[in-house]
């Protein structure tokens, strides 16, 4: 395992105090339990919360900030948070008008989520994100699994947060983005992580994982190496063809986001985001916003996913509202 | 070769228009020869235009932009850019007050920038970025290499040149921000030129190539594996080292950037700035602004450079002023 690392134990409390030094005008860290928070309190809001495993940053922590999260709770790699550790975040963060839980499908992090949810003082609501349209059900997951989509909830929801909204409105929100987010994604090599000190999975020189967890996970199918403009229509054909089985109209303005898992370097993103966009316009998608590069990793994964967000007016707004986070900012 | 690509000799086309795509509120893109401008012309200014072989995505098209790049004339992968790609990016873009080309330190790019320079109907300087303290002459190199610190040249100078500073002015700056930069990186892995179809150089699973180049030009020497600590320490100390025999005063602010070079995760180089941080500390160093990411990459090494410039009042009001590209944006 080549990796630059000190002891494995070790890794995650050096990485996140790194994140909470190079950005320390925009994020506190606390430790036992682990958790950030804005360097500066919210008020008068609702407070957004989110976290899971650590290995897929920036996502959670890199969505601090303005227009975004208040806290998140990032556990150990591809192991969810505890629920002491989101208590203790919401105790910090809370701002007079409720706690949302912004969590991922997995089934560790949903149930201590809910446990946390129900030992929290303070009303408080959940978006479940179930975006990965690759498989149902998976290894950790009852369901779809939430990847990628993920920044696109966060960020919309964040932004309607800092306006005041209230908890069921912005519960509101995060239900019908991902409602009308799909993703999926490709591996082309395995990650490793750190505990393991191997591959997670095996995968020849000439085999893709079409489907691929963010951990991993095992996809809807393992194909022959193939060529971009192949292995790209059958993500987008998988995502249209999720639309349809869900009645989302297509047929209007989307958000088209390339997502590296960390091993891809961004020249074969924009390869990507360039058939995809045109198989998109092909069949009347309208691609008006784009977003292309590392947002929602599997540690050294090489592979990449393809997620589409069906906009209307609101989501639109959202997304284009102001944000001040490590990971995605614009507008400040 | 496992990567998302269809013809090797499509891939730049493809990927570049991709990026062309995804950004088109800020790029446009012109086709043989091949260069990138702002998609709205900038008036009465110095023009600033970079370029250099691809590969390192985001550098450079991804820094043009308000407060950054005028235009950016992208190689082939690894390869310099022909004088015609300058010549007709200099006559789309000048805007009456000269033409600065920020050129990396390699013999083809400096070669051809030159030849172009030669023919060019407009005054025109340029500032030849030398940050790489690692070895000095390299495979395509006579003298030190440009690396990492190219992205604070090009934010640096750009933001100047908003100001309607004279040509004299704005190569000035950006002399003297390379004079106070260096920067040195090391490669777990080599990376793959998809013309080569196999890796640059053989490492094996227990060395690491020390003072590597962006292209996988030898370093200073290979060493076997080891901590991160130990790895970081040397780095710090190549880094120190260089101010010293170049007489710059380390007792000041600075900003560190932690640069990954394509296949190292965002985990591991947050640990690394974590380390980092602490040893300039450590010997005065007083840290004050951070960057931390793929900003300047070479295909998918594994590996990741630091970065270290020594701040004043001037530098620092630039590195500030807002930017608004597609790989680095504040303020707008």
């Amino acid at each position: 395992m080549k990796k630059f690392i000190n002891k494995v134990d070790d890794m995650l409390a050096e990485s996140l105090a790194g994140f909470a030094a190079a950005h320390a005008d925009l994020v506190s860290l606390h430790l036992d339990p682990n958790y950030l928070t804005r360097k500066l309190k919210a008020h008068n809001k609702v407070a957004i919360i989110s976290g899971g495993g650590s290995g897929h940053e920036p996502l959670h922590a890199g969505y601090i900030g303005y227009g975004m999260l208040d806290a998140a709770c990032p556990g150990h790699v591809f192991t969810s948070p505890s629920p002491d550790q989101m208590l203790a975040a919401a105790q910090a963060v809370q701002a007079d008008k409720g706690i949302l839980f912004i969590v991922k499908n997995y089934a560790g992090d949903v149930m201590n989520f809910e446990m946390a949810a129900e030992m929290l003082p303070f009303e408080n609501a959940k978006v479940l994100v179930t975006d990965d349209c690759a498989v149902i059900n998976s290894t950790y997951t009852t369901g779809r699994r939430g990847v990628a989509g993920t920044v696109i909830v966060e960020k919309c929801v964040g932004s309607l947060a800092e306006t005041g909204a209230s908890l069921q409105a912005c519960k509101a929100l995060g239900d019908k983005v991902n409602a009308r987010t799909a993703s999926i994604g490709a591996a082309l090599t395995s990650c490793t992580v750190p505990a393991a000190g191997r591959p997670t999975f095996d995968l020849s020189e000439n085999d893709i994982e079409m489907g691929v967890g963010i951990h991993g996970e095992p996809g809807r199918r393992r194909i022959t190496l193939r060529s971009a403009d192949e292995l790209v229509e059958e993500m987008v054909e998988a995502i249209l063809s999720d639309f349809n089985l869900r009645s989302i109209n297509s047929q209007t303005e989307a958000l088209l986001l390339i997502n590296g898992f960390g091993g891809t370097p961004l020249m074969e993103l924009y390869l990507i985001y360039n058939i995809a966009a045109k198989l998109f316009k092909s069949k009347d998608v309208n691609i008006v916003r784009s977003l292309v590069g590392n947002y929602v990793t599997a540690l050294d994964m090489a592979g990449a996913s393809i997620t589409l967000c069906m906009l209307d007016d609101e989501i639109k707004q959202h997304w284009d509202a102001p944000v001040h986070t490590a990971g995605l900012r614009w507008g400040l």
